[in-house]
């Protein structure tokens, strides 16, 4: 199939100014209007990050690039273009990779990414989709997790939980509100929640050799994690504290900063929810005690 | 298994100058020496393209890098560094990543490629080795198919057949020759044979718009496909025609420049196999006629 797939792949992808050789010769050829090159690469796999027989496979072609772009976000860059490897179950193979593409090509043209190439193999085993994206930084450098300081404000886009009813699938990778941030701040640290709010953040003051004091009551809980706390009977804030796929932002930036982005009028709400100390871990102040909150979250391979 | 073995993947791998940030933050940071980027990105997987229980798991790791450097050097670029997702089995994760590991940092360390990144999944499935490669080239225009011109020699290097018999998993990918020769000639159009001489030949000119005059008796055969011969009752010359898996550079440039690098030192031989010609196709003269030469070899997913 890989050859009639790919002729049909060639006439469905736009061509971008980014992208001078695409599909169809032994490499891309990409033209970086800055360096360095941003670069990640994120897989999904029926069975483990979503489920065939349930998804709407263009919602899950359309994740798996929206989970790189999220990095890409994080990292205060802008996308240029996508490598594309599909792991195909031979059943079906073309139907199956037609309707990722689908996704893949919505999230491409909504956030201007050339499709540069790709790989594609059908094999006995579930369906598998690993992006690779490339991005750069505008000017400046790119936001680093281990770059925080003492008293640095905690800045959080969004809403967080209960993202396994649907908005997982279809989350707003947060670039257009990086690019608008990148332009009224400097950034010292940023991640993207993947696998927990407390997690991630825990892991970007680690990286970072700092704590947070958190100002628990900020946090901004997703309506979705209402709504899913009526079915687990848990609180919302548990959902919003650990239940990661939020895909949303956490950045530090000195007071000053947090005072102009808050007051701004910004593509994503966003809400200071902390400021860095030097002691390290997640901590709240209750009673004029510090008291140690633990990072919960989705470990992989656990 | 995830932050432990990226843990240790942290120690082995070894830093270069061309990533600033590499494993650990969301995405890497990659200085570019030039633009434009070379990108490709080609997979493997067990039962697909290798058996887990027949290989060494160290070869199948190296020659997941080497098909993606062949690529590279098919473009006249140099690798700079590789994004690696593996997906594994669940069973053995940990023991079968560490394996296929040595291979590709041997790869890695050979051709002075840095990792810069990567994802890890475990699931119920084969394992599968997807890896991303970024280079540049050093000056002037990366190599395409298309750039071939009437009268052009086409130059190919080492010798092809047989690589079934092991070579296949530890080719040698013609980075050092692509770089000798961009030194001393204008390549018009390169490709690397992955899935047969006289495919990937006939791909070549089938991109460029031409076809190609045959000097069948000069193609060099590899030691290894006469071996197979023995085995398989098959001419040698077949084998060289349509096994495949060589990884060697079809190349074609003006007769004066084949001249040149004919006469030259290079890092490994180079044989003038026809010219470049008006008919599309490929043909061998044959008592002042032209025969029409049929491609031969691995077409994906037939």
């Amino acid at each position: 199939m890989e050859q009639s797939f790919l002729a049909y792949l060639k006439g469905r992808t736009r061509s971008l100014p980014q992208v001078t050789v695409g599909i169809g010769d032994d490499a891309a050829v990409i033209q970086s209007p800055a360096s360095p090159s941003i670069v990640c690469t994120d897989q999904i796999i029926d069975g483990v990050d979503f489920a065939i027989d349930e998804h709407d496979l263009a919602d899950v072609g359309f994740k798996a690039m929206a989970i790189n772009l999220s990095d890409i976000a994080a990292m205060g860059a802008i996308p240029t273009s996508a490598l594309v490897t599909l792991t195909l179950p031979k059943q079906n193979a073309t139907k199956i990779a037609g309707e990722v593409y689908e996704g893949i090509l919505e999230a491409a043209k909504q956030f201007d990414v050339a499709i540069a190439g790709g790989d594609l193999s059908t094999y006995d085993g579930p369906l598998a989709i690993s992006i690779t994206l490339l991005g750069h930084v505008s000017d400046g450098d790119p936001w680093l997790r281990s770059g925080a300081v003492e008293g640095d404000v905690v800045l959080a886009s969004g809403g967080f939980g209960g993202s396994i009813g649907g908005r997982h699938l279809r989350p707003t990778p947060r670039i257009e509100l990086a690019s608008a941030i990148r332009k009224q701040a400097t950034v010292h640290a940023a991640i993207d929640v993947s696998d927990g709010l407390s997690l991630d953040l825990d892991r970007m003051c680690a990286s970072s050799g700092y704590g947070v004091e958190l100002d628990v009551d900020a946090i901004p809980i997703h309506p979705d994690a209402i709504k899913l706390s009526a079915k687990t009977g848990r609180e919302p804030f548990q959902h919003a504290w650990s239940d990661g796929e939020d895909f949303e932002l956490l950045l530090t930036v000195a007071p000053a900063d947090a005072e102009q982005l808050l007051a701004a009028d910004l593509p994503a709400p966003l809400t200071a929810i902390g400021k860095i100390v030097g002691r390290t871990g997640l901590w709240r102040i209750h009673e004029g005690k510090y008291l140690r909150l633990s990072p919960q979250g989705y470990i992989h391979g656990e």
